[in-house]
């Protein structure tokens, strides 16, 4: 099943033109032809089953024959705001598995202890766009970039489901396994922090706003590892067994 | 706390020259001085605090002061059997991964599918042993490389543990989800094909040595990927709680 983006089709389009780059990779990458069939995603959750009509190098035709609306969505919703690392490579690596693995929605904080305060969106959600494909998924997870701690805060205020934040501090005694707390509610918002941890300030605020303590166990994670948990934490307690 | 390693470093040392590039991280970059404290390990096992005694920038040497037989061992057995990936910072980044999550050994498999047959084993360890330093372990996970399928079913007769294999076939109807396998046995050994996965005859000769067929739900995930979940569910499901 091969997967192309076709962020602007709708269940009303009968033809669809791909944009060049995917145009390429269908016809001179892919070598197909008029008449097969591919598959085309607009990240909201639609599939469509469409064959090709004209096979033109820059602007491949291809006709619809089929839209399956929600397809194959998450049962469970899953928020990751993490600081982004210093490193961007690493943040991609995670952007790229969390998109695999499953998640809703990611952003990005900037927190006191941050290593990196901005980070483009653009490359990220090309990455996640190519996860979104390569996984076989039809709906691309949101992200949001640079958004500061308190404004954070203050948006989760109408969140309806589970707030929780991670952090290595003294106060953390009293966290619950991220485990546990994901089995209690199917709907989670996650707060990872820099590899500085939140400052003293923020988990109070956290704190103060309804944010849970959790733990991961005792290892010593790297930010992108930590969030990469918990997306796998939240993945492992939802599956159908 | 500043983990350095030091392989041949044994419980009768009492004073220990760090190779070059340790010395160099620790009195040039992290400024350290004759008296500070630091701590090495042989990746064995044991953690030593040691004492700086010379500040040599090319042959740092310092004093032990205790040594730590059985550092916080992980409480579980995991070996990863994995075909290795075309693009080597997939698996690179994976084997880092693996060693901060938790991770007892990697072996890389030559499969009839494997995208690349043979990986260089350097690299890969060099980022293991900077993965143990940095998440404060002081086991090094043994790593295995270019080992033929049917010679590695060979090896593994003589595991003790559960025997899984991860794969996409039809005949994974019979599969059991992983994180069920992985409660059962506290020692695991769990392959992870190539993209285009396990031939018949591999599985067949899995099954017929004892290996028990596992799923990670219906995810389509990238054999690094794959990898990491199977790594994240041993974790997650020996946690205590």
């Amino acid at each position: 099943m091969l997967l192309f983006y076709a962020p602007d089709i709708t269940t009303a389009t009968t033809h669809y033109v791909l944009p060049e780059d995917e145009s390429r990779h269908c016809l001179k990458v892919m070598r197909l032809q008029v008449g097969d069939e591919i598959f085309l995603t607009n990240g909201q959750g639609t599939l469509f089953k469409v064959k090709i009509a004209v096979n033109d190098l820059h602007a491949c035709m291809v006709e619809i024959v089929e839209a399956i609306d929600n397809y194959q969505p998450m049962d469970y919703y899953l928020h990751l705001a993490v600081a982004p690392t210093k490193n961007t490579d690493r943040f991609e690596w995670f952007a790229e598995k969390a998109v695999e693995i499953g998640v809703s929605k990611i952003t990005t904080l900037c927190c006191e202890n941050s290593e990196r305060t901005s980070i483009k969106s653009d490359r990220i959600v090309r990455l996640m766009i190519a996860a979104m494909k390569q996984s076989l998924r039809a709906y691309l997870p949101s992200l949001e970039v640079n958004v500061g701690f308190k404004d954070f805060i203050r948006q989760s205020q109408t969140f309806a489901g589970q707030k929780l934040i991670a952090y290595c501090g003294t106060a953390s005694q009293a966290s619950v396994p991220l485990q546990e707390a994901l089995k209690k509610d199917k709907s989670a918002l996650v707060l990872i922090g820099p590899e500085g941890d939140f400052s003293p300030q923020e988990v109070e605020l956290a704190l103060a706003n309804g944010f849970v303590p959790v733990s991961m166990g005792d290892m010593r994670l790297r930010t992108e590892t930590a969030a990469l948990m918990a997306c796998a934490t939240a993945c492992i307690v939802n599956q159908k067994l």
